[in-house]
Order: structure tokens, then sequence, then C-alpha cells
């Protein structure tokens, strides 16, 4: 099994790291910039936590960034200095391209893990899409490798594929957990438990398993249900971001899908 | 058990009479204007299938109305001719306030299943909540005994306190829908499956059974990613409308939750 060196132990390096070491993968070393933070994981997986470049060892078969799309450069930037510029590096961003890379490292790639990770709760991998990509096969063969051994779902996308995967992913994750976000704060206005709304969340996507979200679109905007469309504006009056944003999203659907 | 009349063969009647059937509540007739469409229902529960008013027996303890929003004024006034005005009349909706009964029957109310149903679906009404009120305390007992016939969660709401789930619903169900639909279209231009979508959105429905919306919101816009919210805007380039919406949601986000 390959050597790992892992920058960064936030939510998804923390998760990656202790996945590969159930199945086997050798995490030598783990990275950030306070120690205790390192330590908590490296401690987990049987690692060496470390907080300056310079102790990475040079010989890894890969390193990989976890770390928050905007420092990638910088951090690759200081590698560069310390490693040698053939080391395969690669990031774990949905939306950044795998050549930011490019000029720091002539082996470069991308292990993007499609979930929304948060330390306390325990992914499964199994579940999740692992999206890699690198500048040459046998690296690509290396990702390959390490993915498979997490989760059977593993593709190859372009860096144009698995950013347009992020921008939907925002729509199909971060968009609609606003709008719960929303129901949430209606609901506690009349002392109502946004319990009662868990059903109906749970087959909203139930039902997207089996059909396309525009077969399943239900609701007043699609019907062109004039008077509950306007029912719902007036009660949303006392909140008038709301209010427009659902006369957005109605429109929209009216538009998209209304003529169906 | 209580004898049960059936107006409307739809989504919502369909399923909510089949239900009653199989726990033992009689529903004696089910009208529906085209005859196919309510024999279709009464054959599946030894009801009788009507297509006219004059049809409906006087000495139901409960007319139901399941009929689209802006029928129900409608068809509660043809009832009106041919029912006794003490006859109990109560509709399905969650947009529409009981009250608009009461010009035509002096015993109304409201029984809500808050679901999204579709005909081919079988629903689990155990876990479907559902909210009611009438008139008078008799009334509000009986809808109680016929809704935990059907599931645990009965909640007695009050017209304002169903309008607002109601639009809290329109949000979490719709609006979820609409994005959903957004991220499948993105993703078809670069001949990604949606499949690869479907574990981050079912993670991002567990969260919120342990915690709230505004603690689990992830994504670009909260955590202020310039860079990233100029990318995805960038790639939508060709989509003004999903554009606008995109830029108009991850406002909302960032002045709902941007200072948490």
């Amino acid at each position: 099994m390959p050597k790992v060196c892992m920058i960064g132990s936030g939510n998804v390096g923390f998760h990656l790291a202790l996945a590969w070491y159930e199945k086997g993968v050798q995490v030598v070393q783990v990275f950030a910039r306070e120690l205790k933070k390192a330590v908590q994981l490296a401690e987990k997986i049987d690692a060496q936590a470390i907080t300056q470049f310079q102790q990475l060892v040079p010989d890894a078969d890969l390193y990989v960034l976890a770390v928050p799309d905007h420092v990638i450069e910088q951090v690759a930037s200081k590698m560069k200095a310390v490693l040698p510029t053939s080391a395969f590096v690669v990031h774990t961003s949905g939306a950044t391209p795998g050549t930011l890379l490019q000029p720091y490292f002539s082996n470069f790639g991308v292990f993007y893990p499609l979930q929304t990770f948060s330390i306390p709760r325990q992914p499964d991998f199994q579940q999740i899409p692992i999206c890699i990509d690198a500048s040459t096969l046998a690296q690509v063969q290396l990702l390959f490798t390490l993915a498979v051994s997490l989760s059977p779902k593993v593709f190859q996308l372009l860096d144009t594929q698995r950013a347009k995967l992020h921008v939907a992913a925002v729509f199909a994750n971060n968009f609609t957990n606003y709008c719960y976000h929303v129901a949430e704060m209606l609901l506690k206005e009349d002392h109502i438990s946004f319990e009662l709304l868990q059903p109906l969340i749970q087959e909203t996507v139930n039902k997207m398993k089996q059909l396309s979200p525009a077969e399943v679109q239900t609701g007043p905007a699609i019907r062109g249900d004039v008077n509950t469309l306007q029912r719902h504006l007036d009660l949303l009056s006392t909140h008038p971001d709301w209010q427009l944003l659902y006369q957005h999203l109605s429109d929209r659907i009216q538009a998209d899908l209304g003529t169906q």
C-alpha cells in the first residue's frame, strides 16, 4: 500500500486519513499549523504530527492537500521549497482546477470526495463518490487504488466536469439547506416544531431516487395556483427578503417547469 | 368506526381513502367528476363510486373534500344544495383556512396530511404528520380518532399555524426540489450522472435530524469564499437565470447566516 502525507486535519483531512488508516493505507505524517490539531488526528492513525513543512518526509507516494481552497496555492508554494519537484501532490477541492498545482509540482492531481463533512459525524465512505484526476496515467492508477479502497464509486472527471459538479452540489446541498433554514424560522414564529417537516423532506429526497426532479415538482408555482401564491406572499410580508426569494423561486419554477 | 364520504380521488383522496379502508374506517362513497376515476378507487375499498352530488348519502359522519384548493368553495356550495346544513365537512388543504367552508356548513374543519402524494407511490402514513382542526370539540375528537388510526403524529393547528406550515413546506419541498432540478440540468450538460449527488443530498437531510439547518450550513457563501463564488458565477454565465438565482441565494445565506 502507498505511503501518504496528509496536509491539513480539518473536516476532509480528518475523515479521509482515518478512513485510509482503517483500510491499511499508511498515512505517515499529519501536518497542521496547530500541533494540537495535528496530534488529535495523528494519534488515532499511528502517524507523526508535524507543524513545519521542513519536517515532511521527501519520499511519500502522495501528498494530500486537504486545506481551504484559498490557501492551496500558498501551501503548495511552501511545500515546493522542501520537497523534490517530482513529488506527487493532490488537493481535495471540488472547485479548484488541478492545474493550480502545476507551477509547483510536475506530478499533480485531484482527490475529491463529494460529501459534506463535519468532524463529529462519521461518514460512510462506501456511499461517497470520489472524483479523481492526475497528470499521468500511472498517477491516476495510484489515486484509483487509494479511492477504491474507500468507496466503490470512483470517477475520473476533468477539471471542467468537477467544477460543474461543484456548482451543482451548491444547489443540491447549500441552497436546499438554506431553504430548510427559512422553513425552520417560519415555523418557530408560530411555535411549530421543525420535526413536522422531516417526513416531507425525506419523501422529497426519496422520490428523486426513482424519478427526475422535473417529474416530481409539485406546489402552487407549478400548478399556476395564483391564489395560494398570493396568500403565501401576503404571509411573508413581514419578511420582505424571504418574500422576494419566494417570488424569485416561484418564477423560476414556472419558467423552467411550468409548461410541462 | 365513523362513516366517511370521500369527495375527490386525486393524490390525497386516493391514498387517504385507501389508508382508512385498511384501518377499518368505512369510506362509503367516492365522488369524482369522471366515473372511471371514482371507480378506480371505489373498487379497491368496497365503496360506491358516484359522479353526482345528489347521489351523496345524507348521513355520513364526515365528508372529506380532497379537491384542488381553487375548487373547494365551488364544491362546498354544490354540496350545500344536497346535504343537511349540519353535515360535517372538512377539506384537506394546507393553504386554505377552514373558515372557507363556514358559509356552507355549520360544522366544518380541516384534515391536512402533511406529505407530497403521488398515486403510484405508497405513502407510509405512520410517518406522516396529520394536522386537524374543527369548529367544535366533538368534531375535533372525531377527526382525532380518524387521524390516529393512520398516524401517531396528530396535531391540532390553528388556520394561521397551518398556513405558516404550508409556506414553510413550499420552501422545504418545492424549492429544494427545484434546486435539485437545476443541479441535474447542470450535470447533464457535462454528461455527469445525477446519482453522484444522491449521497450528498441524503447526508444534508440526515444532518438536520440532529442539528438545525443554521448549524450545518456549508459552502462558499457562508465561508465568504469570494474566489469560489466568482468561479461559480462565471461557470453559470451561459445560464443567466440560474446565475441570478445563485447570486440571490448566496446573498441570503451571507445575510442570514454569515455572521454566525
